[in-house]
């Protein structure tokens, strides 16, 4: 007998029908012998409802309301999914996030949980009870209601399944798992069986927007095995764990690809300390969310600075990096759409070498430019050209035979 | 500076706009040096669209889950509430009713407060922010949600006004007040100022469905002083409140009207004890609403017995009452929709002689035949032809010169 937690994301909970099927799912895995804890989001499109109408009585709601009234959504679902197992003829009862003992700081739309204290979650797991947790929300100490921002369902999962010790926890969402590309680019795509925290976070960090990093990182703090699987099917979906020593055998776990992004050079930098910060200080302080930045080596006293985002960022620049570049004397800026990334990212390449080499061979046979490139222990990305990015992931994934896996 | 307590139902808040005006309202009150608490309904038309919810995911949707589902009705109102507040400026803070403090027994969907402890309350009120909590809810000492059936945001306003010591309780409605009659069947009807809680009580079991007995009965209770009043226009309401001497000047506070009743006659009902026991139990099993029964002094060992209700309760009874006729040898049972209760109520008839004297008088000059006739210590409520029920209270009316208060 395993204890199991189940997420169901708003898609999979969408409504009362969906909601009827997560009920049967929640009450098969409990007559398997298994003790059952659900962690449900909002119903599709209710957010977004509950948003429209704070717009309709202020401009700009206050962060403490805005919780108040976007908790109701998983508690109305949390309600609805008890309501669904009791009339199939199971045992289940509904737990707030403050019920559920999970207790955050005070930052509200985006808290950050403190602590869990599971004792009503035991106490009804042990009347066979299966425990529907409304996800993406708690409470601080003073009892205020918070909730936890992007992906916070997610993250009640992983955080529940922690702290009473679960087996396993299965993120249900609308995909089948991780992939090692995204289908839709490479057809020929398959989906990865085991894959280690590092691998997901840098595939999420990637374009793999399966889960966000947040959740992947808290797992991987409190050693929390995860899996991400399909609410629509009973096929096994991808097992995210710590990295074990068959994985590394794989050099490559997957090639992710990111569109629709831009790069900005700024050119003849010169090269003193203080220079690079200046600009990217006056970047983040007009909230600009810089993805890679490539300095290379300074040859007479001044060098090139490059850095991408996407391309909805640039916007936010307007002539932001021209004043700071006149300011620190350093030559054109150049701004460029267009562009997207590629990024094959594996444990197995720390131990493997050339594979940075087989990626840009691979790359160069099909004559792709590679304007630029980053590395990090797990991961390579290199900047293309956004035209040839279909090509450039049908290639990668072919060189790093992910087809075959 | 006074203590306030405002509640606003469905229809005050049932809109963006409404709610936004209720704000205004809220924000006046405070402005005018008064601290100010507001319970509030669910938007009208919310409640019903989660109970379709549930009975799309559960035929007989558990107690406890309901209440869990529709708390979050009101809960999505006070959030809107507080962000209108502070989008004018003002200073405000939403609670469910479980931050409110309001505890309550387990009885789902129609649990009773048990104790209010309203410390968060007066933590918020001392920091001069306008406190608005939601109707209607409460939780159990297990933590569980509660909700407290038919009325239940009115008795929020009640309790809560007892707790914290308001100096008055505002209940924001639809209508302008108690009036004499319904204004719809008596147009020179007059709004009641000033009315004591026994006659609120009867006027309020004799159709006028201004509030719930269950909340006047509180405010009985515990003294609480209330308001009932319009929240689309600033006239001024009535005030509701323990009897004055002044009060008992006035011989009849008002006549209220109930139509669509119906009437059961149970002839020769043999006169011996547990008869009409028999007859009421089975009724009561049935969850048949019972209004008035009226038995007549027994002549020659059996008596009739009549009672009336609702005309939709009539449906319930089927063959109920033939059945026990039978084993209890009484005789013929007579069933009659088609008719209505007209009541006359004030505290002033305990002291006047005549009143129901000038009542039937009033009704016999109009030729209007009276079926049965039931009073308590300040009220005389007749059953009449349906088709008269308009005429009759014009001549009680004015027979009691209400038309002049």
């Amino acid at each position: 007998m395993a204890l199991i937690v189940q997420k169901y994301g708003g898609t999979s909970v969408g409504n009362p029908e969906r909601i009827r099927n997560v009920a049967k799912r929640l009450l098969e895995t409990q007559r398997e012998g298994n003790s059952v804890v659900a962690i449900v989001s909002a119903m599709s499109g209710v957010t977004d409802s509950l948003i429209k109408l704070a717009k309709e009585v202020s401009p700009k709601p206050t962060e403490r309301e805005m919780d108040v009234l976007l908790s109701t959504g998983e508690q109305t679902t949390m309600a609805l999914a008890a309501m669904a197992i009791q009339a199939m003829g199971g045992k289940a009862v509904s737990l707030t996030g403050a019920q559920a003992g999970i207790v955050t700081n005070g930052i509200h739309t985006k808290a950050k949980i403190s602590n869990i204290t599971p004792d009503q979650i035991r106490k009804h797991l042990e009347r066979d009870e299966i425990v529907i947790i409304a996800g993406f929300q708690g409470e601080t100490e003073e009892g205020d209601i918070t909730t936890l921002g992007r992906g916070g369902s997610d993250l009640t999962a992983i955080a529940v399944a922690s702290a009473i010790g679960a087996d396993i926890c299965q993120i249900f969402t609308d995909v089948d798992g991780v992939y090692t590309c995204d289908p839709r680019i490479v057809p020929s795509a398959k989906k990865i069986q085991e894959i280690s925290y590092d691998e997901m976070l840098e595939m999420a960090s990637s374009g793999s927007k399966v889960m966000q990093s947040r959740s992947v990182e808290f797992a991987k703090k409190f050693g929390v095995i995860f899996e991400v699987r399909s609410s629509f099917n009973n096929n096994p979906g991808t097992i995210v764990k710590e990295e074990t020593a068959g994985m590394e055998q794989v050099v490559v776990r997957g090639v992710s690809v990111e569109r629709n992004q831009a790069k900005v050079t700024v050119a003849h930098v010169p090269d003193k300390p203080g220079c690079a910060a200046r600009l990217f200080t006056a970047l983040a302080d007009a909230h600009v969310m810089v993805d890679v930045i490539v300095q290379n080596v300074s040859e007479s006293g001044s060098t090139d600075i490059s850095f991408t985002m996407n391309r909805d960022e640039l916007d936010k620049i307007g002539d932001l990096v021209d004043r700071v570049a006149a300011e620190i004397g350093a030559g054109k800026v150049t701004k460029q759409g267009g562009i997207a990334k590629l990024s094959v990212v594996g444990i197995g390449m720390r131990t493997h070498s050339g594979v940075a080499a087989k990626l840009f061979e691979a790359l160069a046979k099909g004559g792709i430019n590679i304007q630029m490139i980053s590395t990090s222990e797990i991961k390579i990305a290199v900047i293309l050209d956004e035209e040839k990015i279909t090509d450039a992931a049908k290639l990668a994934h072919a060189a790093f035979d992910l087809d075959v896996v």
